[in-house]
Parts: C-alpha cells; sequence; structure tokens
C-alpha cells in the first residue's frame, strides 16, 4: 500500500508554490502531516501531470541492441521492408524492447503510452502478446494502451484481418488502421473492416494516416461519415493526417469544423521534414490535439529520446512559436491533449485526480519546454517512481 | 607551451582504431612515447575534427540571466524590434554573454564560431568591442570570427552604415548584410554598399538572405553578379537562403549551378519552421554548405544549445533523412562544410592540420550523429580543453 504523500513548496503548472496531497493515490485536500505519511520538498520544482505519450511503436525501438546501419531507402514501403526485415533479422524481442523504452521515458516523466503494435502474417500477434506481458509487468507504474496495427497493410496481405481480430482476442484495446489508399489500396473496403472490428469488439480507433493532400482529405472525409455512422465520437483518433497541412485553406477549415463535430482526436508528432498540421486552429476549433514520439531509436529513425517535454519543444519549433503561450500550448498537447486524445480518466492536478505528476525545475513552464530540464522527479498515485532522475530500486527489473 | 600528445586507441571519422600525434600543435606521423609527451587513451572514441559553428549571435544570448517571458509577435520586425528593446532593458552584456557560449558550446566540442554582430543607431559598436575583447580571452582557445551585422537595417537607418565601416576598424573581420529588400528597401543599393564596404577593408562577406521565393532569388542573382565583378569567389557566404528551397526546380537548378560557379558558401541551420534547402542537391553540385545554431536562448529563440554535433541530426531530420550515409554527410556540414565557409585553413585530422579535435563515445560517426553522446573530450592544438565534459581548470574565468 503506497502511503500518503505531502509534496511542499511545488509550483502547479508553473503556478504559485503551494502544497499538494496524494491520498490513497488521488490529489486530496491539504492534510497536517501525520505519521503514515511521506513528505518530499519540492523546493519550488513545477508539477505537470504525468506525461502522455500518445504514440509511439514499443515493439520496434532497438534501445541496447547495438547501432543498426540504416541503409533504407526513402519510400514509405522501403521502411516498411526494412523494419519486416529486421524483426526476423535482429530478432528483436517486443517485451522486451518495450519494456526498456518504458524505463527510459519513466525517468523523463511519461506515465501513459499508447503504443501500436504490429500485427502482420509474418510476426502473427506475436508483438501483441510481448506486450500485454510488458503492459502487466508496468500495471499501476506505468499505463500501456497497445493498438493492433496492420503495419504492412491489412487487406493488401491476406490473412492479416483474422490477426487483426486475433490481436483485440489477445488484449488489443484499440483498432489500428494504415493509409487506406496508399497502401491498403482500398480506402472503402479498408476502413470498413476497422469500424467493423470496433464494431464488434466495443474498442476505439487509432489510424495512421499519411496520405497526402486531397487523397488524405478524402479519406478524412470517410473516416468522419463512419464515426457518425457507428456512433464512435470521441473514440477515434487519427495519428499523422499530413493532409491538413496540404490542402488549401477553406479544405482546411471544413475539414477542422468536421473533425471538431465529430469528436475526432488529431495526433501529431510535429516532425520536421513531412507537413506541418495548422495546430493553433485544429485547437481554436475544439479539436483534441495529442502527440507522440513516433518510433525511437529503431529502423525507421535513428534517433529520439521519447521524452514528451522535448516534444512539445519541437511542436514549438515546427510551427514556428516562440512565444511563452504557445510553449504553454504545446506543454498542454502533451498532457491533457493527449490524456484526452487517448482517453484518460480522472487527469490533471486538480482535487480527485490521480496522483500522477513529474516535478521540473524550471522557473516558467515555458522555459521547460524550452530547456527540458532533467533529473526530474516522477510521481504516480502518489509512489515516488524517479527521484531527482534516479529510478527507485524497486521498479521491475528490465534486462 | 603545450607538451606533444600522443592520443591512443582512437577512431578517427568512425574509423579502424589507431593512434594520432599532436607535435607543436599539429597533427603528425606517429611517434613513440617520450618523456615530454602526454599521452591520452581515447578508449575507441571516435575522433571528429573542431566542430564549427558557422552563424550564431554571440551578443545575444540570455545564458544565465535568468528567464526572459517572451511576448514578442510574428513578424521578423517584431522580433528586430523585442531584441533592440530588450538589449537596452536587460542591459545585454555583450562580452559577458559571448563568452558563456563560447564556454557551453566548448564543452560540446565547438572550437570554431562565426558570429554575427549587432551594429546599429542605438548600440553602436559597442557589442562589436564586446565581442573583440571575448575573441582575445579565447585566442587559441576557441576562434571567433566577427561579422559587422545590420540587424536592424544599414540604409534605412541614417547612420548605420558609418557604424559598419566602424566596426570593421574595430577588429569585426567579415562584412554583414540583411534582406537588402524586405528589410533594407533597396536591394542593389544595399549589396553595392556591402560589396564597396568588402573591397575597401579587404574582408569577405556574410549576408542573412531571408527573402522568400522569386524575391530572393532576385536578390541572390544580384550577389552572384556582384561577387563575380568584385573577384570576391570563395569570400560570399548566404545565410539562410530560403528562396533555394522556394523556387521551381529549374529556377532552384539554375540558383545552384550560379552558387556552384562563384563559389558562394550557403549556410543552413535547417529550422524546422523555415523553407528547407535542398541540401543534397547542393553538396552535389559542389556548393559549400555549411550549418549553425543560430541564436540561442534569446529574445528570439528560447531555445538551443549549441551543440554542432546536434545540429547534424537537425539538418538530417528537417531533410527527412535517416540513412547512416545521410547523417555521415550532415556532420561532414558542420565539420568540414563549416571550416571551408568561414575560411578555416588547415582543418581536419590529417598530418599538418591543426591538432583540434573532439572525442565522442559512439560505435559509428552516424550513431554520434543520431544520440549526440556527451562528456566529450576536446583538444585544441594537442591542449585538453576539457576532458570527459569536464573544462580544464585553466580555462578563462567566465562569470
Amino acid at each position: 500500500m503506497t502511503k500518503d504523500l505531502l509534496i511542499r513548496n511545488v509550483r502547479p503548472l508553473g503556478g504559485a508554490p503551494t502544497d499538494l496531497f496524494i491520498c490513497n493515490g488521488r490529489f486530496a485536500e491539504g492534510s497536517t502531516e501525520h505519521e503514515e505519511m511521506r513528505v518530499l520538498d519540492a523546493a519550488g520544482q513545477i508539477a505537470l501531470p504525468g506525461l502522455v505519450e500518445a504514440h509511439t511503436h514499443l515493439d520496434k525501438t532497438l534501445i541496447g541492441m547495438g547501432w543498426y546501419r540504416n541503409e533504407v531507402g526513402p519510400t514509405r514501403n522501403d521502411r516498411i521492408l526494412a523494419d519486416r526485415k529486421a524483426k526476423r533479422a535482429l530478432g528483436i524481442d517486443a517485451r522486451r524492447q518495450s519494456a526498456r523504452q518504458i524505463m527510459q521515458t519513466l525517468r523523463f516523466g511519461v506515465t501513459h503510452i499508447r503504443t501500436h503494435v504490429d500485427v502482420d502474417t509474418e510476426i502473427g500477434i506475436a508483438n501483441v502478446n510481448g506486450l500485454v506481458a510488458t503492459r502487466d509487468t508496468f500495471s499501476g507504474l506505468v499505463d500501456v494502451e497497445i493498438v493492433a496495427f496492420p503495419q504492412s497493410g491489412m487487406l493488401v496481405r491476406e490473412g492479416t484481418l483474422a490477426l487483426m481480430e486475433e490481436a483485440l482476442k489477445a488484449g488489443a484495446d484499440i483498432v489500428g488502421g494504415i493509409d487506406p489508399a496508399s497502401i491498403d489500396r482500398d480506402p472503402v473496403r479498408h476502413l470498413d473492416a476497422i469500424f467493423a472490428l470496433a464494431d464488434r469488439y466495443g474498442k476505439p480507433i487509432d489510424i495512421h494516416l499519411h496520405e497526402p493532400g486531397e487523397l488524405g482529405a478524402f479519406c478524412l472525409d470517410l473516416i468522419v461519415e463512419r464515426t457518425r455512422t457507428h456512433a464512435l465520437e470521441g473514440r477515434v483518433m487519427v495519428s499523422h493526417a499530413y493532409c491538413l497541412g496540404m490542402v488549401e485553406a477553406r479544405r482546411q477549415a471544413a475539414l477542422i469544423d468536421a473533425l471538431a463535430a465529430s469528436r475526432i482526436a488529431i495526433m501529431t508528432v510535429g516532425s520536421p521534414s513531412a507537413p506541418v498540421l495548422p495546430l493553433r486552429l485544429l485547437r481554436q476549433a475544439g479539436v483534441v490535439v495529442a502527440s507522440g514520439s513516433d518510433g525511437i531509436q529503431g529502423t525507421w529513425e535513428p534517433w529520439g529520446s521519447g521524452d514528451m517535454l522535448e516534444r512539445a519543444k519541437f511542436l514549438a519549433q515546427r510551427n514556428g512559436m516562440t512565444a511563452d503561450s504557445d510553449l504553454e500550448a504545446t506543454i498542454d498537447v502533451c498532457t491533457f491533449g493527449g490524456a484526452a486524445g487517448i482517453g484518460l480518466a480522472d487527469y490533471g492536478l486538480s482535487q480527485g485526480c490521480h496522483g500522477d505528476l513529474v516535478l521540473v525545475g524550471a522557473e516558467t513552464v515555458a522555459e521547460a519546454v524550452a530547456l527540458t530540464p532533467q533529473n526530474r522527479t516522477v510521481i504516480r498515485g502518489g509512489r515516488i517512481l524517479v527521484r531527482d532522475g534516479l529510478p527507485s530500486e524497486d521498479l521491475p527489473h528490465v534486462a
């Protein structure tokens, strides 16, 4: 049983110094110290709610596996092929690798993760099984949502749809999809199949949509239509959605309105080499915007730390934002936006919310985003998991 | 007098382990150990030549001055105004601030810096004088090239041109310029004035060119014409040059050819929110491409470390490059490209070159770029300035 925790001299979201009290795992009204309570002096650090990683690929990171020499071609299909080949050639153990990434990002304060996990006719649902095991390992420490993800295509690779169903039975939480036109070659059938799965298993949906320009916008139209027909408002996320940054302004505005009306969330990583999404317009229209690291240190991209505070900086940089108020908006995307996008309940620093937070040494939230200070303290349900950058010794042992 | 230095078990540019010998400040043929020689075991680390910062603003960083609340508007003119206002309001001491940034980036291995330094009718040449003092302080440790930079405009602000001349007399090494059309309102007269200064003082030129699309391309034409007329081939750099990433392909190709023919170097920081330059095409055509951090932690941008190894990563990311060979190309931009761009002689790890290098713990050069390992060792002319991330105690004291 985790003791109650009193955090003294802490600045929630960069505000005035105060105390935070976590009782039975949730923020509660201030309490006087008593013997059964732990007390932590935050020394004026800023408290942010636990950072939300809304889009990564825990089963693909090569952290700790030595350098992978990347000689992969430039197209998405080149990369999918290299990825599938590497799984076999390198023997990537999804269970071990996902645990490694979780431990790495926990030190940054990432307490909630949505991960896409490959399902294909070569690996089957082995990676989903690996992730289910990792999810159990970190139960109560870091929450993991598993998206069954047909990375190599679904309809174009016979047998994949059946595997998607198997993955959901095996414990995947969300139905994934990918480029209904350019990869799966039949946007209507791809989306119909995914929405049917979501219906049958009562699951939310999260679709990778890289399709460019009007092709992507058309797919987005199809997704909006189906979200309404299936009454899945508030349960669908579209990841990347580059088309939103590629179509002309009036079309863009109409798409944003449609997303807002059907409560479809958008996930953007703010990639420096992909089209930039209209972050400000999306948020102004009330669209939930979440963010993520995408794959880190894998065959797709050799870099990446998984730090969602750094991600807030990247989002600001990609959008040409430098004002403090904008940096506050991008960290909102990486906390509250992510929480809303992946459907977390009772998230935040208010009374009654889960007692999850990260302490960061900075004068303001904007400074935290700009300079991403390290040596953070991470608390989950009142339990101190990382203190000044050092993980607690009773965390799961990760090979 | 710096002792000779033998570096054992080191991998130049990621190659096979070998020894490097620095005698009288330069790389020399291998030597046997003797009493008057220092020996350093590099433990298989990679050696890169000292990193080259080809474009920064040392006089503007706010490192160590507390958080600056950025409420600046989005246009370049908003930013120029805020910048000029902050100089007075915050009392930014160019000498102290430049020393702080130099010390910060020396730990990353940055041994050569070209800095633009504001010259305007409010600050006069005070910042140039500050930088001259800092340049002296770091003489033999970190080389600093000073560009007299009319940040607030030159012809549009009466008296600035005379101050530019004063700055050159006071020790500035290079004639700067900025947006001849959109800021200085008269591209031909602006460029004529700058090239005349360069002629009169026998100095190279480095022009900030943010002008977009065909306007920028026209200014680039004017620069090319004057570079030829004034026989300044190999002595002109154009910084940013966003237009190169904005015009249609045939126009782009013609501009690239003209740059190559007149040996004009291009400096790009790979900004995530500005147009991306055709890095591969430029280098293939033989155009010298250098890179820099631009301003770090100032009123323009709240972030930035000044690490030119990290900059190589940013360049790759902005260009959508992930292959090892591409990462090797971007670190080449941040070393040899920078050296060629800012005119360094005898640069590199070959015999006869200055004994300047940085040791990085990585398996390959691509890994070094992707993961930017810290705790580097930095050597200048055979003298160890930073060892495993710790600066030597006999470096200049910086307040």
